[in-house]
């Protein structure tokens, strides 16, 4: 196993100043000429002249009867002029070209009598009133569109009009990208399903998608094996064929030196490693004149690594620049270290809370991909700075359109999966609107509110003093604030084991057994509280449960913990459990309660959602889930 | 010719409120199933579930050794652990899976050692330490993408990684576009080059551009002869065969009579004129529960029309709203008179000049659809405005990014067939720079300049007293403005004719012979000048001149009145008789300057163009236009 070495990474800025002032971006790729009709948004290569005029003809610019004008000189109502169809006047309609003979046109609604012949005209027309004289749109030889702009359908338009029938366009510039790790399986076959063991290669679609989407024709090769000779041959034969490489790592780190080894080996490495995160295993080369890129394996990476280099490139070479992202002053929702040094991008949803739109980081990691999918925007902390602090303003770069943000209600909380329902109903029912989920559990919800960084909480905090939910909660973290307390189901939480129970599992009391192992949940989750209580009941020491400090955020991640045999045993909810197929051990009833700020309760956008609560269709979605009670789903149960 | 009536026309508020309300946009067009990998920038037609985990088993997340956690408890550099390659530790790259029984991986960095085997372990590993565990990223069961969405890259990558390799999206709605107008060549033989006189039938290539970009499926029909019965027909195939219906109204003002005719016999008409312009002959309707548009003849018309009630239409059925335009405060350069009653769309270039923006707006006419290629934005004059008034700031609709105005460099003055070769010369060498021209003579310039609309002029002034050109002029105008005069080139200045001199024009003195008729350019025009000089000098008065009152704003246009026999002669340069094959009889040369205040002067672009003003590739492409002398190119000639 090699290790290579970063031979001096670069800031970003130096990264993309070395890679795209290497090459004349405007020059790389010769003109072809296609038909007209075909050419809408390709980007001219050269000025483009009118080879005709247009109009072509003189034509009339009003329905009516062209006329030579001298011949109405002089006619009155009281002496009017006779003129005599198809000698003297020609019926005509606008836009058609006018007779040899004719340079004016008599509007229909002056002629007393259109149908008589011959016409009487009562008033004279001046030569050429009411016609559209030949080029007075476009005069032949006159330039249509200057070089380097791209071309519109009205552009199309005018240059058919201007006779123009082909153009000169910039050429597509052909990308190859070169997918590596041989474990996959490839995109071609990524139509079909896959065996469970197999693993998808994923990357190169993506990359694909982004070519296209930056003005590229993407073709992505065969997968090439985690080897230097492979991929020195797989570079040499794409070169041949294609005026921009992408060599995506594979899984393995190995393919990054593969990677280094080939560009040094065919032609120059410019960068080797880059000061951003994710993205750092960026390499940046040329070949032949041709840019190659190392493009890291991780998909966050790739992606982010793809928009700071390959994007401007491609931009560059088709002629259409980038629009930057619309920038959005947020308040991220916690403190955000980050190692100095590198620039970091930090995956954020977005809401507008009151008079602020709140940040809240998705999971940070490279690999997870769904950080990408769910994000409103990206933060991104200079190389300088040690993190983004909870509630400073700072700006960022929106993924989803500024409308968005003012029709997305954020709910903060305990995790719930009818919460995915609800945000799928709301989004039939008023397609402006967004329900924004984040799982922090049941007490962090809370905190949200009370920070105002929520619109509603997710609850089922239970207190065994009282037998009640939430309210103790409520009136210790949010009290005095006036809100109201709306259920959304009873739901059944149990312990969720492997199929067939193998360790036999039957109560909280076998929890502590010493080979059975458990997953919990974070501090704060209504869960955990509810072990806690279950625990002590039973008279049960937490310390005495192997795993009680390992947790999880959501239902569904202690579910998969079982399902992989990470662990034996976890608490969660029935739906969690029926979803991967678990057996579940039913324990006890809990309520499940969103908290609403009257604030939030008097917004149109949140008696919307109330509606939508209280639907059949939510109901019935609901109960399909299974572990549902929903008989006081939308009841107002509490107010303060 | 029968006239049709317009019921009542409606607001543009009213009608596409009364259009896009009648269909349930969102659920008008069923769902597909189509592959993944095929499926970016399609919207999903229901929530979408992973089917498998990501990672879908647990894998290493460094390079290193797999191995089982509790085999490395109590390991020291002093009491270091021996593990077996292959039954105790397992080499492993980043990505892979994990051996069976292993639950940690080493970091190869932290052996010694790490070719040696067994390999020596000198600190332990916790369970899951440098693991990516199952379902980290996605847990089978979990919603990776919602209901109404469009898919992006990676998206699909998230998508594909859970196990998704089809998904339900809505389909894409088939968009017939029928074009009218017998006399036209179809756009299916736009291909290929047209006889001179006949004329293309462009319309439906704009229209099909425009679905295309809002997101349909276009599909062009043939042209339908102007009846009632064959629109009829037409209508009812395409409404068989597509999910919306265009009926794109030909030059003929019947077609529209058509339309309503066929629409009204087989469904219903809601809108029948809006009071727009241009646009105003728009027809909306619908016919078995599918949208029918009677869309104007006028290509600015068909466009504007389209946009206001179509995209939106199309952008609701495919689920991808329409991002508004950006917006921008600018100063019109002149009074802009509206009718009242009548949204107006003014089509205007732009051109930031010190701290204003300047929109000078382009030709009216819903026939010129060069206004709407040239365009940088457009003003919409409310209906119950009477207009717009110069130098009152007024909200622009930008057609090109903001970004391009900063870089755009306005010229006024005198038209010149240079400043095409400069703008292109330009652009080539500083993608970012625009040069914009506006046509509007010599003292319009100078006028233009003192008021701050543009950033140069260019002028051809020549003042018989001091036998000088321009100078004079600028001392009257523009008196004490720091400005310098740079000379683009000298032009030979002449009359030109018909080829083959058919009323065997020689001198100034043919201008009076009465069967001789004229073209002039506008008042302020340095040719119109140059005419009055060179009558008087001759002892002739203009009004002997026959059509000295017509006038025309280019030298091309002059040009192609000549060449298409509306006047026998006109005033202009040998480049534009040139373009146009016209014969041409020289009279004198004469200079053309850039008049440059010093604001300008010292700012980089202006500097940028100077660069490209004193190229050797201008001078080379000048002289090719023919009629230009270079000797003084790029001279300071005067400065005050």
């Amino acid at each position: 196993m090699r290790r290579h070495i970063y031979l001096r990474m670069k800031s970003m800025a130096e990264a993309r100043e070395l890679f795209l002032s290497r090459f004349d971006l405007s020059g790389m790729l010769a003109a072809e000429e296609i038909p007209t009709v075909t050419v809408r948004g390709r980007v001219t290569a050269a000025p483009v002249w009118a080879r005709r005029s247009s109009p072509a003809t003189h034509q009339a610019a009003m329905d009516g009867f062209a006329v030579s004008a001298s011949t109405t000189f002089g006619a009155t109502p009281e002496k009017p002029k006779q003129l005599a169809l198809g000698r003297e006047a020609f019926p005509i309609n606008t836009g058609h070209s006018l007779p040899l003979g004719t340079d004016a046109v008599i509007m229909v609604e002056h002629i007393p009598d259109p149908e008589a012949d011959p016409i009487v005209v009562e008033a004279p027309v001046f030569p050429w009133q009411n016609v559209r004289r030949i080029g007075e749109d476009l005069v032949a030889g006159e330039m249509v569109l200057p070089e380097g702009v791209e071309i519109t359908p009205w552009a199309q338009g005018a240059l058919l009009a201007a006779g123009v029938t082909r153009v000169a366009v910039r050429r597509l510039p052909k990308v190859r990208i070169i997918p590596t790790g041989s474990e996959l399986v490839p995109a071609a076959d990524l139509y079909r399903d896959l065996p469970p063991d197999r693993l998808p290669e994923f990357n190169s679609v993506i990359l694909a998608g982004l070519v296209a989407e930056a003005g590229g024709l993407p073709e992505v090769g065969a997968i090439v094996p985690d080897d230097a000779a492979s991929l020195t041959d797989a570079l040499k034969e794409a070169l041949a064929a294609a005026d921009v490489v992408i060599i995506n790592a594979g899984s393995s780190a190995g393919t990054e030196d593969y990677t280094y080894q080939a560009v040094a080996e065919l032609g120059e490495v410019l960068v080797h490693g880059v000061s951003m995160m994710p993205g750092k295993p960026t390499l940046l080369g040329v070949v032949d004149g041709k840019p190659v890129i190392g493009n890291p394996g991780y998909p966050v990476s790739a992606v982010l690594s793809f928009e700071q280099f390959v994007a401007p490139l491609l931009a560059g070479m088709v002629g259409k620049p980038i629009p930057p992202r619309p920038t959005l002053t947020v308040y991220p929702a916690q403190n955000l270290p980050s190692k100095p040094g590198l620039t970091e991008f930090i995956r954020v949803t977005l809401g507008r809370v009151g008079d602020k739109v709140i940040a809240t980081p998705l999971p940070r990691g490279a690999g997870t991909i769904t950080s990408l999918v769910k994000a409103d925007g990206l933060l991104v902390v200079p190389a300088l700075s040690e993190g983004l602090e909870e509630d400073r303003p700072v700006s960022a770069e929106l993924l989803v359109r500024p409308e968005d943000l003012d029709g997305t209600l954020v709910v903060l909380g305990s995790h719930d999966n009818t919460l995915d329902l609800l945000a799928t109903l709301l989004k039939r029912q008023a397609p402006h609107l967004r329900l924004s989920s984040g799982h922090i559990g049941s007490q962090g919800g809370l905190a949200a509110l009370r920070r105002g960084r929520a619109h509603l909480g997710g609850s089922h905090l239970f207190d065994p003093e009282t037998n009640t939910y939430n309210v103790p909660y409520i009136q210790k973290y949010l009290p005095g604030v006036p809100l109201k307390l709306i259920n959304l189901a009873w739901r059944e939480q149990g312990l969720m084991v492997a199929p067939g129970n193998p360790k036999a599992i039957r109560t909280v009391r076998d929890l502590v057994r010493p080979e059975v192992r458990f997953i919990n949940r974070q501090r704060g989750a209504g869960t955990r509280l509810l072990l806690d209580y279950l625990l002590k009941e039973n008279g049960l020491e937490p310390s005495l449960v192997q795993g009680y400090d390992r947790e999880e955020y959501t239902h569904m991640a202690v579910a998969v913990n079982v399902l992989s045999g990470t662990a034996d045993v976890g608490l969660g909810i029935l739906a969690a459990a029926r979803a991967l197929g678990l057996d579940f051990i039913p324990l006890t009833p809990e309520r499940y309660d969103l908290v609403v700020p009257e604030t939030t309760f008097r917004e149109p956008r949140f008696q919307t959602l109330l509606e939508v609560i209280r639907s059949r269709e939510f109901r019935e979605a609901a109960t399909a889930l299974g572990g549902y009670d929903l008989r006081d789903c939308g009841v107002i149960v509490w107010e303060q």
